[in-house]
């Protein structure tokens, strides 16, 4: 499958190569065609790795992964253009943390509402599903770094699309996969990134995940 | 040990049934000394169970459990009195839900503040201890319930009182209680609360908890 990410930060690159790993074709955009941590990225991964703008990211992609900051998500998304995602599963993995007061962050959008339902809504001809937003990178594409039994959790509006991207995270190695519902649920994904950087603090590592004991 | 619990229902309830079952006395506040409620659970608690006005558990209670919403927690331990307090430890087990617009019911406190930052804010001369908010009422205090290994949450600004509420736990049958940190680790929290009631809705049962794995 051809599959664009916007974002060139860690969790962008880390999805993008575990993609090509699996057999998939990979554009990671950024708002410049030559950004120099996604043409390193590039050189790193080989032929079906590339890079692009947002809108070349979009348009190449089959299937969009946002893996930008929640802060700039929107402003990625409309520079990304609107015909170029028409249609389109966006697999939302961002969070809206603002680190700018210092710790603990907050929330830029909460409670409310999410980053997840704010995309859906400025691109309504886009299927948004909520996902991997619980987790370090490194365990959002290889879950068995993590012992035991534990939990990614999908939101989303378009029960085909979330069934696609289902699909995605069995290839990653996902076993549990838990429907939280339609995408107003996104607020409760997000909603745990507060307590989720009080465990890293606890533990002195991001390596840890949620599991739903039951 | 006295030990006051504000707050009639199902929780406060449950809390101070499993802690007479300890060996504790236990008196169940609300804001009218002959509540209906609290009266049969004295009746069905036995020579150790009673009841009074907020103020009256306040004083009567070694240490102090919010068990009331967290909407009107601030208005309920008001009513209990700073002197009452004083000095005390109050075991914070409230949830700020706001359900007065349906599904999803939001929080009427969160991301830069929480319930238990509140009262500690209100009444300095306590130590809240924010915990067991994360959980179905019959689990809080039976941990049992949910198979395998799950885990409770503690945050506060006093280590001594952490420890004292700790121990409380473990003899609820805890054995992994996560220090999460200073009191603002409240708000994460708090902030589970959305993600649960999904889980809930997932689930079809209140009956699971979350646990950490790492």
């Amino acid at each position: 499958m051809r599959i664009g990410i916007l974002g060139t930060g860690v969790v962008g690159q880390t999805i993008g190569s575990r993609l090509i790993q699996l057999g998939h074709d990979v554009m990671l955009g950024s708002r410049s065609a030559t950004n120099e941590k996604a043409a390193k990225w590039v050189g790193d991964n080989g032929q079906h790795a590339r890079q692009g703008t947002f809108a070349d990211t979009a348009s190449f992609g089959e299937i969009v992964f946002n893996c930008t900051s929640g802060q700039v998500s929107l402003a990625a998304l409309s520079s990304a253009g609107a015909e170029s995602l028409d249609g389109k599963i966006i697999v939302d993995v961002s969070n809206p943390l603002d680190f700018s007061k210092g710790f603990p962050p907050t929330l830029t959008v909460c409670n409310t509402d999410s980053v997840a339902e704010q995309i859906q809504s400025a691109f309504p001809n886009t299927k948004v599903v909520k996902t991997l937003n619980t987790m370090t990178a490194s365990v959002m594409v290889n879950p068995s770094l993590v012992p035991g039994e534990h939990d990614v959790f999908v939101s989303g509006n378009d029960a085909d699309a979330k069934e696609r991207v289902s699909d995605l995270l069995r290839s990653f190695g996902w076993r549990t996969i838990v429907d939280l519902g339609d995408l107003t649920s996104a607020r409760g994904a997000e909603m745990v990134l507060p307590i989720w950087l009080r465990l890293m603090g606890a533990f002195k590592s991001p390596v840890f995940n949620f599991h739903i004991a039951r």
